[in-house]
């Protein structure tokens, strides 16, 4: 009943397979299995790193006035609360302070910091098969949030969500293919000791998934502490600044244009560990940002500036993520709104301006308002997915299991996200234009000399995995198969993946002899039990 | 509990607004009150003829070959079946015939057709308020489909449909803003005789909605009957002859590069009749035209070729929509697949196409291959009503109410689907960049001399509605407002719109007496007592 692509693809247009007596298979049918084949990763119709940008919402003139507008900003506006090491920093490359005490970062400062600052470097996983190339085009969805609850599928229950619901959900994403890096969804209500909670989040997820990790801490010591044990994990300090497999999520800035003081502190100390940096600026048009969204635009772009210019004062071409963030509030009540089409354009415009920077830009989509997985889930993750995929973004974050406006998390919505992303990414790999492909020639055969269908033709058989990606879960049945099948509704078949993975896929990229000795010298709260099946 | 856009606009920022005692209103609040009443059609942030184009998987010289590889086809391969009336037509014209009786379309016919076909004629509606003007970048999305059941929303049960259903679709799509025309959407199955059930899907459509009309016949002679009562509508055959407000659907073609008979009789008398023409060319990749989606492409794009030569040697310069339907087969079973990422890209490449000869493109998006209204539903739409979208299709066929790849329609999601062509929309607006919009003095206002975030700034209060579209019945409450209310599903508030929509709108742009005498002239099937609130 759910498509599994690898299983029903062999059995492909012979409904009898399923039934078909051990044989040894005859020419036609040989060669039919061996086009079924699953292919090589690099070959398939969808793969990590599909290049984006046939979606362009601003021209080449809209870039430039909101590049102008966010030198503007930075010049003659600034940023207030700069902690002494920025100020001083700055200051000392030519930075001045206006009469109010806000950091005025000058042109040139900003031009030279965007010509001089790091790009086209990889983002690592602890499996290398996972290692990401955020650059160019190149087009990568992942996960994030700091959602407070767990949510149930089935009724719409919401719960507090805990360190174990972040490993399950390292999990689900290691496990699909559609989501290629992890960064914490959840908070970890259960621990209620900031130090515990950061170095746990850290903990869980990097024990949950061997792909690139996204992890943030509120103060400077929690990272301190998780330093230590990622170091432990990559086999030593200098294995870790060979391959950093973790990066830092940091609000630096509060919008609109204020610093944030221990986000700041930790960023500086994430910087000399050799930690990528996801400059965030997470604005929320019409309360922390301008409501015009070009506006929204400049006022992100403006900040991440800001921060890219101080982490490049503090280490020049350490790897920073351009995360442009800004949200969309809902103007009758004020309360974010993260599934709108305003919320696709403003995150694919900024995956333009990073592209103009030729940085690496880090935005969001497929967060939902909805509370539970349905309709309302699916279109607004739907057409998120789909144009800020297109649009270029480097790495797409929050793309998968996120719910009211960031405020919830689901499992069973990973894996229908999954298929979701998988379209999207179908879309983005394009569609390939050359003498083979435009098909005169089987057109000549079919309707001239062949049987009037191209069902059973050679170029259909070759195309059926290279050009069309099958969803996982989504159901293609007919109404009639359908019901023969029980009429499973998307939450069956969602909820019965989700057990599969949970009780079957435990990531073992952590030796339980280095776990063992994680647990003596670090707070670890996730139990051990829960970390291998029953 | 479902937002509704004006009714909560109106309490925005003022949550006590409800309870609000009447009085006069003070400065500031009256100035909220007028920024937030309802702002005329041509200013909102979402409205029919948007102009997209933003989308553009083909590059220029993608276009160009399949422009040519389409030529090719049409001269070398050629249409076969071809009747009497076409094949003289055609071969007068300088066309030829095959050894194997194929009709053979010179390159130099086809492109001087296109230069003089007919370009920026307007679809007219009833209500002159709803006539469109498809052509350029311009967008509308509308129904479309021969569906053979109803769903139950809640339950995914299926039942055979019939004209009443037909009927309240056309309702549903006269009530909805995001639903720009009406194309039939389900087949009557409860009038056997072809020719009653051709006639009563043109009189329930027509009857159902004052937009502009779709419909199908399948025979000259259900045509003839039609004409008599949409000449009887429009008040006589030359009123119908200046605004013709229904236009023909036509499958003229069996893919792949077959031309069907009766069909073609029929469009060629709704040619002499002044209706325009949908030249609906709808293969099926893999099955009925190549599985390479360039492939599919290329014969969609020669099949409405051919039929454009056709129609233009019928009567020089008749309407006619450009209707490359490219559907996509899922190559495990061969059945065919609706609402897949492929789908996106065929139907964005053929609304480019459309666009590179100037002539109103249809193509659709929309469809979805799950059962019922649930995510995967949602996804598969959200994502093509976006990139079709924005891929400056004219028309958007298919784009609400339909499931299971097309066998199935639901009211219910004809709500849905409005809000997420809605989103779509929105994105299709895109984002305005000029000195004001980038918001450099909101910033310098709110951060050096304001209250430190954008709330209550003039702008925000300005754009309210300009700016941001909302949705009808999507919900953006937070979980604890949603628990509150009672935790509606979708389902609950879309079957609520349907209900109040069913209950009372029912369109009288047909005189009560006009309607008797169609009765007393043709075989009306529809209940009369079905058409007014009981």
């Amino acid at each position: 009943m759910p498509d599994d692509a690898d299983s029903s693809a062999d059995s492909s247009a012979d409904s009898s397979a399923g039934k078909r007596p051990a044989r040894r298979l005859g020419g036609r049918a040989a060669r039919k299995a061996i086009r079924s084949a699953p292919l090589a990763a690099d070959k398939r119709a969808i793969r990590p790193g599909l290049e984006g940008g046939r979606y362009q919402p601003l021209t080449g003139h809209d870039i430039e006035k909101i590049h102008h507008a966010a030198l503007d900003v930075l010049e003659q506006i600034g940023l207030a609360d700069a902690i002494p090491s920025c100020r001083d920093l700055v200051l000392a490359a030519g930075g001045s302070l206006s009469p109010q005490g806000r950091l005025l970062f000058p042109r040139a400062l900003v031009e030279d910091t965007i010509a001089s600052a790091a790009r086209n470097f990889p983002l690592y996983a602890r499996d290398p098969r996972h290692d990401m190339e955020p650059w160019g085009d190149k087009v990568y969805f992942g996960t994030a949030g700091a959602a407070v609850h767990m949510i149930d599928a089935r009724t719409g229950a919401y719960r507090e969500s805990t360190s174990a619901d972040l490993y399950d959900l390292a999990r689900m994403a290691d496990a699909l293919d559609n989501i290629h890096f992890f960064q914490r969804m959840v908070v970890c209500r259960d621990l209620p000791d900031p130090l515990e909670m950061d170095f746990n989040t850290c903990y869980a997820a990097v024990s949950g998934t061997s792909k690139h990790v996204g992890a943030s801490w509120v103060h400077p010591d929690h990272l301190a502490v998780s330093m230590e044990m990622l170091h432990a994990i990559a086999g030593g300090e200098k294995q870790w600044r060979d391959r950093p497999f973790v990066s830092m999520s940091c609000c630096f800035v509060v919008p609109p244009l204020k610093f944030a003081e221990d986000a700041c502190s930790t960023m500086e100390l994430g910087v000399r560990e050799g930690m990528p940096i996801l400059l965030l600026a997470a604005g929320q048009a019409g309360a922390t940002s301008p409501a015009a969204l070009a506006g929204a635009v400049v006022q992100e772009v403006a900040e991440v500036l800001a921060g890219l210019v101080y982490v490049n004062l503090i280490k020049p071409s350490h790897p920073c993520i351009f995360g442009t963030w800004p949200f969309v509030s809902d103007l009758r009540t004020g309360a974010m709104s993260g599934g709108s089409g305003e919320q696709a354009l403003l995150m694919s415009a900024c995956a333009q301006m990073a592209r103009f920077y030729d940085l690496t830009g880090g935005v969001c989509a497929g967060m939902s308002d909805a509370k539970m997985p349905d309709a309302q889930a699916g279109y607004e993750k739907g057409y998120n997915h789909a144009l800020v995929g297109n649009s270029g973004a480097n790495l797409v974050y929050e793309s998968a299991g996120m719910h009211a406006s960031l405020l919830g998390a689901c499992l069973e919505s990973m894996v229908i996200d999954n298929d979701s992303i998988g379209g999207a990414l179908r879309t983005v790999a394009g569609i390939r234009v050359d003498d083979e492909s435009i098909s005169v020639e089987a057109m000549r055969d079919v309707c001239t000399t062949g049987p009037g269908h191209y069902l059973g033709h050679a170029q259909t058989l070759d195309l059926m995995q290279s050009e069309y990606a099958y969803p996982v879960i989504g159901c293609r049945a007919s109404p009639k198969e359908w019901v023969e099948q029980g009429s499973p509704t998307i939450i069956d078949r969602a909820e019965k993946k989700v057990a599969e993975i949970l009780t079957t896929h435990f990531p073992r990229h952590i030796s339980d002899e280095l776990d063992a000795d994680l647990r003596d010298r670090f707070p670890v709260r996730l139990d051990r039990a829960r970390m291998m099946p029953t």
